[in-house]
């Protein structure tokens, strides 16, 4: 099969190529094999070609895809998103309901199993989640960076009369300001390019542009900036007493803090990852949130490497794949 | 009056000094003036004469004294503890009930209020916290910052079935683990001094001495070294999703972070400052928390000097100074 492959001992664009006669694996018990029908490319498979992860398999975790092997003869021809950890299920971490943090789990296309930038890949049944039907690819490829907008929410209570910022427009950014202005709450998106901005003004989101007058002294910022710089920033918009929320992991240096800031004005700062994915098919079936606006380009699995190089071109949305 | 003040344009110790001819401050509305019977050296004093914060007045926020002129005669005599923050209390801040970051705050002793290593100060009347009269000054004195430890669990549910970890055997990390003890959560203390965490040992807390072996992946860290390095401990040791708290300031160079393993492990970071005084005064008649060991020494106000090194010595719990 063909596979999108990275090898971070050699690193960077070099160490990224499309291979044409990887073996198409076979699923090990409990885990199923599924054919890719879409991927989308993330800025966490950018920031791993930078170096943030240690990596030698096939890139990618965002795909919409068909069951094509499976001991669930029943499961075999449906249509799937999937969560991307794949943990123990047994251990303490597992049995307390956290199983995102297995410490042994494997990730999709980030940690010791391969990812879906390819024409086949497996993952374990438990992580499946089967689609509606009337739900294009286009749409359901959107569920597992949705998910993650979704775990701000079940990390926080957001109250409707809360003062909110999203920073950063971003794919990430506008997924997570759209989730959280269904909360009824009084948010202000801020971003750097106004294409991008107008896709929440059509849902009748407050946006400002980086640079405009912004009033401080928000309950909670959520950071999805990508950069350290973020930081800064939410940490000067969030009120004594607020809630930071970190979206962004990028690989960069260890970022200077000022901790007695935080404790001082009593910040709460929460690190947030990956995401339940049935409310974010939910949404998307409901159509609560706007995706489709977010896609930027769509190029066959044969051109993978130019929609890498694409998707990492500055401001760019989402470029999808398509074996 | 005699008070020991400190210049901080002068700086470091040689901005510290006894003035005894010092006017006697008035109360202005709303304020009583309130006789010094005894005060304590907290560790944010020798962080403010290291530069912590812009001072030019009397030093001290930890007290024990008696009310001597109010408008309302009624408290005239009273013997009291009081909060060190003196708000405006009609800002959105302070309606919203968070009166201690009220952005035109003064801090006793630390911003813009003259503090209480003096015969007499001043504080407003809704500050003060009259005193059991069966409790001796030398508990009472610790009202402040047994406050100061309560508010961990303003902020912070710890449950019963909670592993927790507090960092640093000084004044503040006795205290705090006393306090968290009271939780029945398998609590672990961990210091450098072996006849300080004996205090703790005394009251049935298990401790360890910093190199002991000590299981990591706690719910809950509370970081209370005093140093920037505490940060880092205390992040190895709390678990994916736990919660570290923070209650050391100090003076000091911004602390590298690592941002992005804050996402990963989706770990809460939340900042706690001063707390609330009630439940402290309760829990110390209640004889629930054991302070008086935690006295190192007394001197009077005459000798502030020599006190304030004393409490500079490394390893040193609490000075106490006496009008």
């Amino acid at each position: 099969m063909r596979a999108l492959v990275f090898d971070s001992q050699t690193g960077g664009p070099p160490g990224l190529r499309l291979a044409r006669k990887r073996a198409t694996p076979e699923p090990p018990p409990g885990e199923a094999r599924i054919r890719t029908t879409l991927s989308g490319i993330c800025n966490t498979d950018l920031e791993v070609v930078r170096g943030y992860a240690e990596i030698q398999g096939v890139l990618g975790h965002e795909f919409v895809g068909i069951v094509d092997q499976a001991e669930d003869g029943s499961l075999v021809g449906r249509r799937v998103a999937g969560e991307i950890n794949a943990s123990c299920r047994v251990c303490p971490t597992c049995r307390a309901g956290r199983h995102t943090h297995c410490p042994t789990r494997t990730t999709l296309g980030i940690r010791n199993r391969d990812g879906v930038l390819a024409d086949a890949f497996c993952l374990p049944v438990a992580n499946l989640h089967p689609l509606p039907d009337d739900m294009p690819d286009e749409m359901a490829v959107f569920a597992e960076p949705l998910a993650a907008a979704c775990q701000v929410l079940e990390q926080i209570q957001v109250k409707p009369t809360d003062r909110v910022i999203v920073l950063g427009d971003g794919k990430l950014g506008l997924l997570v300001a759209q989730v959280v202005a269904l909360t009824g709450c009084d948010l202000v998106a801020i971003g750097r390019h106004q294409e991008k901005l107008s896709i929440l003004d059509g849902r009748g989101i407050t946006t400002k542009l980086d640079g405009d007058d912004v009033s401080g002294g928000a309950d909670l910022v959520i950071e999805c900036t990508g950069q350290a710089g973020g930081f800064y920033r939410a940490r000067d918009l969030v009120r004594p007493r607020g809630t930071l929320v970190l979206k962004s992991t990028y690989h960069d240096d260890l970022v200077p803090t000022d901790l007695s800031r935080l404790v001082v004005d009593e910040i709460r700062v929460v690190g947030s990852r990956c995401g339940p994915f049935p409310p974010a098919i939910r949404l998307l079936s409901q159509g609560l949130v706007d995706v489709l606006p977010l896609i930027e380009a769509e190029y066959p699995l044969d051109e993978a490497l130019t929609a890498f190089e694409h998707a990492g071109r500055r401001g760019a949305l989402k470029v999808l794949v398509r074996p």
